[in-house]
């Protein structure tokens, strides 16, 4: 058994001062005032360990490597970006794999991530053909996260086209499903390995319609979470329109999709019914990445308003850095408004609710016994140093707003310590795994 | 004599692998392929060190406290937060003002900064009466700069007014000058002690259009910086359109401050005339301040194509984090217009012109000896880590997009090391006083 005592908790009650925080296995066990006894965590504040929602880790391999235009292009986009992507995808074998997650999952640890949810849609051979195991890319994923410290929710993704009608893109091969029977299959038996699973149909654009219901029903029955990119991009949407006479959250709602389970990942081109229709589902932005690839902006305003819970993720890897991602949910906003403060609302509870978005609004999302500080769930805790220059506080209020990545001292997963006095015992041999891939796949 | 061999140098002509540079009392001697004796940076790359050109050293202290709205304001915005930060700067005394001066450039350096110009203009005691020695604020920043490590610029406000007819903000007491004179004096007195000095009208809701022509002419007759904060917000324009007839740009046009000694902050809200206009002068963005604040995207794409310079500055100090500013001029771009590299022109130099934009640009707008690996200027130098886990790369394209600050491994300033191996010996001492006048400045 673990007690720790530091400066403040965050508890679902808020902020506390002189509290402890006891567990026992991996599972918290109690909270409350503190008793003497308890390890001192002085100038530390504890918090739930933060949730990623998604992530595509071997998207890893291009972070720094796109950001430029082609000389033979007016202009470079998502579009373009997904080019040089799936050449990342189509080149990785399952040893790299391993190797980019262990590397990405440990920056994710040391940025005080402590659950991922790999959106997970490299399933076959660079020809794709199955693997001799059909989940070994999965399972790679799977032992990455196991190496490094985190948990991991497998979103294992239907993917079935490159669009409708959109001729076959070679670079797609790794991805596919046959049948919907498929994905389901692969579902299926990744539960029978134990592991922490959900359905992910990848997108209007990767399934046919008549896939949705088939996954949703399976998803609601098992109860799974069920995550699917949404309206991140207008041409998307274009394609719907002309595949269904429906925009993407309209079909989704005609097929049962939307809901308590369902996280629409992105959703940033909306239309008000969309954004209604949207009220009970969760949102997963992804603002590092959506600025990277020029998504645009969230209309986090109305959907808050409209009662949807937003969770985040580091999606494309470009930056791991959570706090940053919360923060820009709000700052974009501010930047086309010309106003401050834009999701305050009730006032003076922004930073809380980003706080929650984090945490608990990422465990429902995946599903998972984390994400707040009750006996019962999961001892996935953060501690922040408010001794960080970046800080220097004497309570954490704010802090969300000013830590940088770095103030992240120390970090359990299910109790146990991964990070401690910012020291993770595998970094450098994650770094030097990762340099050694890199150069077969730079030269490769 | 010290001679160091990193991985890589950023030079003139480029990143060069294999090469040394070598100082002696605080200046560059040479550079060129290592020769033995080198003292060997292994996996690490070698750059000038960061200019940051827009500095409030003591609105560090209001970092993170005003992320909310007040419950009886329908909308916070650059106004509404400029009162909360004038509350900030009515407080402090000389004491804590170094006190917090001290912390912030330490997190700077901490930042691969090496030179800040602080644009200064809290001189007085709260009632407004001067100090005895009337310098008094000034030299704490001066030497809190020196404590931390870093080469300090300071660019004196004149601050006349609270605006034109606009009534006096009892709050603005301490910033006054009651003619353009005391502000050229105490130039001249601020120049006549040794130190680096700039002349920085505060903006032209702050400074009647009389008074630029003067403060201008100075600078030019002495050669010193010429800063001025610039259409950060719409309602400064509407004003000078009432007072002059022209719009900021315009009137700064006229009265002769443009070109190559011209620094303008901010430069948000232009018309196309103003961007030709300012084709000469440098742009000192902000992005992480703009966002914060809510005032709008830089047009950094037609300033650039107008031939524009750009600097960058930590202005707010709501983050300290350079490499963050130089990618949000690109990544603001891409959120509105919907495309990336936006600020690629020509193509595949975008983060050569954003590495620029850090150093040269930002010595060239401060006139400082700095900003570039060449003989006979300033040993300022940075080192990066390429195994922080953001990087694990072999070579440095892309850095800029990739590095956290963290991956900051050591700084020197003059040829003398600030920062080694992360470790800034001054950071606890730094910490602890901070904490001590926040104490003061919270509940007093």
């Amino acid at each position: 058994m673990i007690r720790l005592q530091p400066d403040w908790l965050l508890t679902d009650s808020g902020w506390q001062c002189g509290w402890q925080i006891e567990f026992h296995q991996g599972i918290i066990t109690a909270l409350g005032p503190a008793q003497p006894g308890a390890r001192r965590l002085s100038r530390q504040v504890v918090m739930p360990g933060l949730v990623n929602s998604h992530s595509h880790a071997f998207q890893r391999v291009i972070r720094g490597r796109t950001e430029f235009r082609h000389p033979d292009r007016p202009n470079d986009d998502f579009w373009s970006w997904r080019e040089l992507m799936y050449r990342a995808a189509m080149s990785l074998h399952p040893d790299q794999l391993e190797v980019v997650a262990r590397l990405l999952y440990l920056e994710m640890v040391e940025a005080g991530i402590t659950t991922v949810g790999e959106f997970h849609y490299q399933h076959h051979q660079p020809d794709g053909t199955p693997y001799a195991d059909p989940d070994e890319l999965a399972l790679r994923l799977v032992e990455a996260a196991r190496w490094a410290g985190v948990n991991l929710v497998l979103l294992r993704c239907a993917y079935h086209r490159s669009g409708f009608r959109v001729p076959a893109n070679p670079l797609q091969v790794r991805f596919l499903d046959r049948s919907v029977d498929e994905s389901l299959q692969a579902v299926e038996r990744l539960r029978g390995r134990g592991l922490s699973v959900g359905v992910a149909p990848h997108s209007v654009r990767a399934v046919p319609p008549e896939w949705l219901g088939r996954l949703a029903e399976y998803a609601r029955q098992h109860h799974l979470p069920l995550h699917m990119h949404v309206s991140e991009q207008p041409k998307e949407i274009e394609q719907c329109l002309v595949e269904t006479g429906l925009r993407p959250v309209q079909l989704l709602h005609r097929e049962g999709l939307l809901g308590g389970d369902f996280t629409a990942v992105h959703a940033i081109h909306l239309e008000a019914d969309e954004i209604r229709a949207l009220a009970t589902s969760t949102v997963c932005s992804c603002p590092t990445t959506e600025r990277n690839l020029g998504d645009g902006i969230v209309p986090a305003l109305q959907l808050r308003r409209a009662g949807v819970s937003f969770t985040l993720g580091s999606d494309s890897q470009c930056q791991v850095d959570p706090f940053e991602d919360a923060r820009q949910l709000d700052y974009h906003l501010r930047l086309v408004r010309q106003q401050r403060a834009v999701l305050d609302e009730p006032p003076g509870k922004l930073e809380d609710w980003l706080l929650t978005c984090l945490t608990q609004s990422g465990a429902r999302s995946l599903k998972q016994p984390c994400g707040s500080l009750q006996p019962g769930l999961r001892a996935d805790l953060v501690a922040i140093d408010l001794d960080h220059p970046g800080l220097a506080c004497e309570a954490p209020q704010g802090l969300l707003w000013c830590a940088p990545r770095e103030a992240v001292s120390q970090v359990w997963c299910r109790g146990v310590p991964q990070l401690e006095d910012r020291h993770h015992p595998k970094r450098a041999e994650a770094v030097e795994s990762y340099r050694q891939v890199m150069k077969e796949f730079v030269h490769g």
